[in-house]
């Protein structure tokens, strides 16, 4: 069975790339930029190469569907590069195709803040999609590039389903409707995405997952729920786990070089600080606990096969193969 | 037959690509950066898609000698992405992958200034090829980069060829005993040049070719003293045409961000502006006439070949084709 994560922030390194073998990961999106720029993200890039180089018997750096499918075949897990911000293009257009280039595969388009394209999910007024921003999904869809609206707003988000040629993904958040948080969706955005052949990645992580992380069956269920919302084949997993970073990468995810002042992102005044993850899910040591979970909600073995990562293999395949 | 110039600093448009068909152009090496940095060069590289784009019945950016064929066969002239520094590394060696990964396949390794990786021909104490310069040499013959030594001091020139485990090229300058100027290269590196099957482009730029640009058959007895020197096929041809590039290009050539006062470059106070391109060379479009001047200087219809652009191809077979 194919597994894949949509989402993780996770500082990796061997240990984890072992982890990942263990947790029979097919493939995991990685986080290389939330405020980084052109030049930051590029250093990013080229960690990446040299951990590939050094980790080839566990790790390959996925340019394509085919390679997801071949790292499979040898026994390795396949690392999407994105970034979980537009930062890096520097607001130059022309930018895409050259970060395309360098193997960069997912973009949010937005991170925590407004940005020239478009409004973020804790923004008090989302402007919607911007001018700059219409420019942008479309040279997204012409080079291949998954959108993701993970941390977007929700009119930009629903602006970039109407907008897009092609599918987007919100890698990393769960149903509004669910768990009443910010960073989550509303129904009719879900509906949305689905309706355009989107995929929606559910979270693991605790500030956004509320009461559903108790138990693994309790997180299977809030599938089933999603489900319900988007049908079977527009959901996957993103688990926004964060292995091995700390409260230095949690200060720079949520105040950036943009303020001076404490900002609690997906956390609060009363959980200010890194949450721990859910006890059935430290690592992705832990995925294949999903699988018997999953069945346990009667998902049949076709169903819990999408939502392990059929379905977002498909998704990679219609934006990344054309 | 197959025309090839090792080095251009011309601001290229559409007219410019005009000039390069109505020349024969098979490929020219384009710069794209003096000191520009990083996130400042892949601006260049993105121009170059565009432009590459809106002219594909004239250009293709090559990134290998096949397509450098691929060209001449199509009636199109190839375009060598290169640049006249390692500035776009902001001193990082992982760059190197990425900016080749873009389509740079051409850097000189200083410009006119001591960096960190060696010491320029204008220097008035040249450190040789430095730590990080012999990282760089071994990281740019991994990845199959052309390593300029134009602008290079001798010592340091010297350096990288007895280093480099491939050959290297001096794309524009001209033989110091028949031109005596810093640019240009005694006859002993030009023989170790030789020796490691390196290549010499020949420059029309008129600061630095002497009483030799005074006609095309005189141009042509530098190339037959200059094949005297190194052999006939290490001899190529890299005008240092600069097409409508202006004072305020030569301006930031010359002076970059690094001084305020005034800096001559290749000029002097008797000559600190730009200078006039030769006669018989005032654009590509006189590029074919120097094949006949090689006839008429006695080689035979092979070693015309080679010089006009053979010695150039193989060379790049050789370093890019490993």
């Amino acid at each position: 069975m194919i597994y894949i994560d949509g989402l993780e922030c996770s500082l990796f390194d061997r240990e984890i790339f072992e982890e990942l073998r263990s947790g029979k990961m097919t493939c995991v999106t990685c986080t290389l930029a939330f405020w980084e720029d052109a030049s930051e993200t590029m250093e990013r890039i080229a960690h990446w190469r040299d951990m590939e180089r050094d980790n080839k018997d566990l790790i390959l750096l996925a340019r394509s569907p085919a390679d997801i499918e071949r790292a499979a075949e040898s026994g390795r897990t396949a690392i999407l590069l994105g970034t979980q911000n537009t930062s890096p293009l520097e607001d130059r257009l022309r930018y895409v195709e050259l970060f395309y280039d360098l193997g960069l595969r997912v973009m949010q388009l937005t991170y925590n803040n407004q940005n020239a394209y478009g409004g973020s999910c804790y923004e008090p007024s989302d402007s919607g999609l911007s001018r700059a921003g219409k420019q942008l999904v479309r040279e997204m869809n012409r080079v291949g590039m998954v959108i993701d609206l993970s941390h977007v707003g929700d009119r930009t988000s629903a602006d970039v389903i109407a907008h897009s040629e092609l599918p987007v993904a919100i890698t990393h958040a769960n149903p509004h409707s669910l768990v009443a948080h910010r960073r989550n969706k509303p129904d009719e955005l879900l509906t949305a995405l689905a309706q355009s052949e989107g995929m929606l990645g559910l979270a693991t992580y605790r500030n956004i997952a509320g009461e559903w992380i108790a138990s693994v069956d309790k997180w299977c269920e809030m599938v089933a729920r999603a489900v319900d919302i988007l049908d079977v084949e527009h959901v996957g997993i993103g688990t926004d786990l964060s292995r091995k970073s700390g409260e230095a990468e949690l200060q720079w995810m949520r105040r950036g070089r943009w303020t001076r002042e404490t900002d609690y992102g997906a956390g609060s005044a009363t959980k200010p600080g890194k949450v721990p993850p859910p006890d059935w899910f430290r690592s992705t040591l832990d995925f294949p606990r999903i699988e018997d979970g999953l069945r346990r909600q009667g998902f049949d073995e076709a169903e819990v096969g999408n939502i392990m990562g059929g379905n977002w293999l498909r998704f990679y395949r219609r934006v990344m193969d054309r």
